[in-house]
């Protein structure tokens, strides 16, 4: 005999359709280029370079967008892919997130993040994997809903456009 | 004895049908076939090359045709097939992802994506085997949609056709 | 003591019934048969050719004749069903899909596909296996529903009288 | 403590009832004898021959009766029951299937088919096995529905009768 | 953490009540005991013979007394009691299967069935036990609705009956 | 990552309230005692004899005291209590069935039933012993709606008065 | 990826609750102490003798207090708490099962009750214990709805009175 | 692949509220002391007794204060917290059962009872054991509901003052 | 595949809000200090005294307040921490509850209870350890609704004044 | 085959939401700073003291604020980290509680608490750890809702103001 | 058999929409710089420094933005990454957090925090991770809402302000 004692306590979340005009705004908004003081670049193989937005603005962007109660996120899962000790007992953590974005009106979309750590303290190796995975797929999620939140940094042409106008400076 | 406590924390997404002219100007469209500017090529068994299109291009298209928040996608399952260190002490990983996509309508496709990395860090062949696989599986999945979302990449008289053009110029 | 976090994203598909216009369209179209141009042939056991459609040619169909928001995809099942070495380092992987295809109305049929690869790379072997049964359950699922969805594929009559108008030309 | 995330996807299946007029043509049809041009023969144990219908002309006898959206198919279980490797390398598997066929008005049945496959390649045996214990279950359940769909296969009598017929002519 | 993707497609089954006039129609049917010529005959212990009615009668006639769309089947279990090898390699299964049938107005009965199967090939005893169970179950739990679906069988004045009017013929 | 695909079919069955004039016909039907000639026999320890009814009988009484829509049985647990192999290879088993029985009104009832059977072959032991305790449960169950039924078989005056009749005859 | 197979069968049961009248009738009905004549008496430790009421009787009583349609039982666990051979080769099987009995109006009582067997074949001792703490627990929850129902036989005054009254006779 | 057949059958159980003459008829009742005729007395440690009620009075009480139909009970966990065979070969059992009784308006208590037992017999272990603590759990259970059902026993005035009533008799 | 009975008794609680004045009475006896009498004393560490309230005492005083139907307790979670064997045979048992309180308004509390037993015999550490966890988890549990229900006992000051009155008198 | 018994009680909680005058003066009262003579001390790290509130405390501000019927609280897990035996044979057990606080209009909050305790006896350490932690969690759980219910706490300034007042007395 | 007893208590939470007002007003907050009175610094690696708000600064900025009923927040998964000994004797233990934080309008953001614990006393060490990552977790889940709550952190034009003006003082 199994007594199970269940103590549920249920939220709702009720989406709220847009009106005609914030759809058309929020779309126009979307279809827009990113600002390019808002990329940044890490240096890539070889000689080259990566252009990427940093985290902190993608959450002001997607405030501003959509503002600040208008998209909710839910980390959807965490996997720790491997946990290694290398030479000289440095721990190396591989993690990667799956997040839900999910718009005002109940429009949502998932994507993959990922993280990795190399430190001689294990809370330091995770500790960064961890975030550094859940800020990715923020950024990996958040994008696929237009080009002003990050989708035209995979535009070759765009790239070639604002490092063409950044020269010109 | 057993206590659980759950907290459950309910997102609803109900179906918004779509009007009649919405329905057709969307049929229309999806039976477009790709700007040829769009396809790209990779190197192919041989001496061949294989037609494709950016995963950031499929996005663009998206949510031209059906609207930012006109289709949603939902990570139905990733598998880790196999992790394989090879000689050289390289990482070999491959991933597949099943994917559904939703339309603002109710309707849905489900398909599959793989990605395969081979690095000397895991979590460089993890990362690329991951994204690969989840972007490979939103392609797949949209293009069932029609055509223009990229099912007339499979068909060989369209191929040919635009490599017709292509060398006319 | 147990807590359980249950963030539930419910998404509702609810069925809208066809006129009886729309019924009947349908019905007759599912009842004609293949267009002899869009049978295929690949060589089967002995000097036979074996008759099939081509898998993006059934997606074209299927979204002619339902429209593309008029039929829904849905994974099952994907097993694999083995993985093997053989000689040489070659990786064998054999897959199988059940598949359910729901149309508009909320009928619905599910069946099986197959599909195996055998490649010196792991990655390739599931990938080509795993696709490959995931398009062969969507062209076995959708044949159930007419003629014209490739059920008369399996017809030899059918099959003997396009042999012989193809031969006549 | 254990986080779920659950997304859940809703299909509705809602039953139609048939009107007085259906009920009863679809009664009279299901009672009349398979058109002997239908039944097909197979060689039994002895020199006798076993009588059986094509699985597509079972497909398109339910389409005829009940109409493309006037039935359902779903795969209940698909159980493995056994993988041999038998001299010479072959393969032996066995597979049965229990199916559900769902009438548009709700009335359901559900009934086994089998299948099995001799290779000497283990994809051919699963694919074989599989693929006919799938239609030898969508014709075992369908034929329960009436002697047009089946049953009358069974009958000693009309085989009989049909026999008869044969020889005459 | 731990996501789970439900994709749940429900089919509602819904009682339909019988009207006054029918319900004395079954019940009178029902009452009434089985035409000799439906009985057959298999030999028994010792040089006695077994009555039994098969299993295509069986469905014939719950179609024929409640219609078509009168009655439903449900596989509720199937059990492998044992897979035995017996000498000179014969592989011996034995099954048992419990089936539900529901009435138009919801009623239902429950009961078991057996089979069992005895051949050098394992597919073949598979088969033959599966499918037989499957049977056996459907003519018990049909029978336990009135004589005329079988309880009769179990009668020995009504056997008795049968054999002597068979006699003076 | 964890997909599940649940196909849920659900039968509903809601109860028939008896009117006041049904309900006082069964009551008093039940308040009846059995036709001696329903009565069986079997020996029992030392020279006693073991007064039972035949299932066929109690399926008879239900149908006529109830209707054949007006209950309902429902298999609710199954269990193998053992599997013996005894002296010569005969094959014990004992099997027990928690049957419930419903009334169209919704009340119902549960009880135990046992079957044995011990023979050669396993197929015929487990036939037996699971045929055996379906139908003792279901007489066992069926018992405790009233004399009728079978409960006045356990009233020892009940079995001495017929005793006497018969004597007297 | 895992596809679960739901049949899901539903019987409700809704409480009627009970006129006044009804009420007071049974409560006067269960206020009532036993007629001396159920009361039966079994061998008990040393000389003593336990006073006991038999099943049937129990049934019988519950049937005229509250109807065949006024209460229903439900077995909610049945464990098998020992199985031993002993000396000779005996086996010793001891059970218990807790049982539910509502009534018409939705009030309810659990209680457990106890059986045991032991004898030379293992099918017997099951059998008598299964059935016997069937009773025993059918017996147990019944007589805490009253006095009529069995809880007077608790009362060492009442049987004293019942002993007085026979000697008297 | 999984199928499950779930054949769920509800009994709801909805709470009556108390009219307010019942409310402070039961408060009323249940602020009385017991009738020291109902105080049993049973040699505790040293030379001391120890008062309590039997569970047949508590029964008896509970029907009388709430009515047959006022109060439900409901095991909710049963444990054995030890089996022991101790010298001489006699066994020891301990059994804690958890129990729950509602009353007619929803409101409920639960609280655990205990029984163990001890005897060369198993099966009269395990009886003596789980029957006992069903019974301590009622009582205990119930006693919180107020003076009447048993809270007093623990109130050393109150045993005073009914030990010097029955000194001064 | 796998059959599964599930007998579901569903038991409801519904809340019942406080009246204004209802709630203002309740709380300002609840504001109100321990009656000095209802405060025990035991022996605590070193020549001090604790002061406590008898588990019969916080029952009585939560009818007082709350009324008979005024509250609910449920065990949410019992969990025996360990036993141990300890010199001399005596058996040690630690135990702790998890207890829930729910006033008629829907108002709950949780906390945790503990109890432990020294026995030679298993069953009284047992019982004591699990039935004084119980109380302790009753007690604590309802102290966090007030002074008067024994939140005060943890005051030093309100001790220290009763205290000095007690050295007054 | 699988039974289930499933009792299921079910209480609800449904959310009473706050008037705005409730709203503004809990909040206010919630700005407010914690009495300094609410303020206990104990040692901490070298010669500081660290700031605290007693349980006691926190649970009279708390019926204070919100009301006795105005906060719930739930365990939602209890961890035991670590169970240690040190030298000296003392036991050393930590034990982690997550709790959740909510409000009458359904706010909630959750937090952890600690506690740890060591001891010659097992029970004490369980006891005292698990009683610290639940107090612990209930302490920092209910800070979160503003500086009145501890928040101030950790605020330096605040410390150094009461400390200063301290002095000055 | 398997009998299992489910107390459910079940705690609604229902969403309260924003007016236009509350909307705006708190986005035109969110949108606010921290003071930079509010930023905190601690050591960073090399001789920088790090900045960050505490945690009580965050409670109470969210209360003062959201109001004290405005906001929730729920631990969805607490994960122990490592507990090691190393050197010394000291425990290392590393723990990570993920929290949901949902404003009154259903608007919910999830991140994760991170804490680790080094002490020569495990309770210690798992004290101190646990609640770090607690309050770790709050922090970064509530900076996603706008500058104010934290994002402006990340800002490195904002940090060089504030500590350009902070040099200018």
């Amino acid at each position: 005999m199994n007594q199970e004692n269940l103590s549920k306590s249920t939220s709702l979340w009720i989406p709220r359709p847009y009106t005609c005009e914030e759809e058309k705004r929020i779309q126009s908004k979307l279809n827009e280029k990113l600002d390019p003081e808002l990329v940044a670049y890490r240096p890539g193989p070889g000689h080259t370079r990566v252009a990427y937005i940093e985290g902190r603005q993608v959450i002001s962007l997607a405030n501003e967008i959509f503002g600040f109660n208008g998209w909710s996120s839910n980390v959807k899962e965490i996997t720790i892919d491997f946990v290694n000790e290398v030479q000289g007992g440095r721990i190396q953590v591989g993690v990667s997130v799956i997040l839900r974005v999910t718009l005002k009106d109940g429009t949502y979309r998932e994507d993959i993040g990922y993280g990795s750590g190399e430190f001689p303290k294990k809370a330091d190796a995770f500790q960064k994997a961890k975030k550094e995975a859940m800020t990715d797929a923020l950024k990996r999620t958040l994008r696929s809903f237009g080009e002003l939140l990050g989708n035209c940094i995979y535009d070759k042409r765009y790239l070639q456009e604002i490092a063409n106008k950044q020269r010109k400076h």
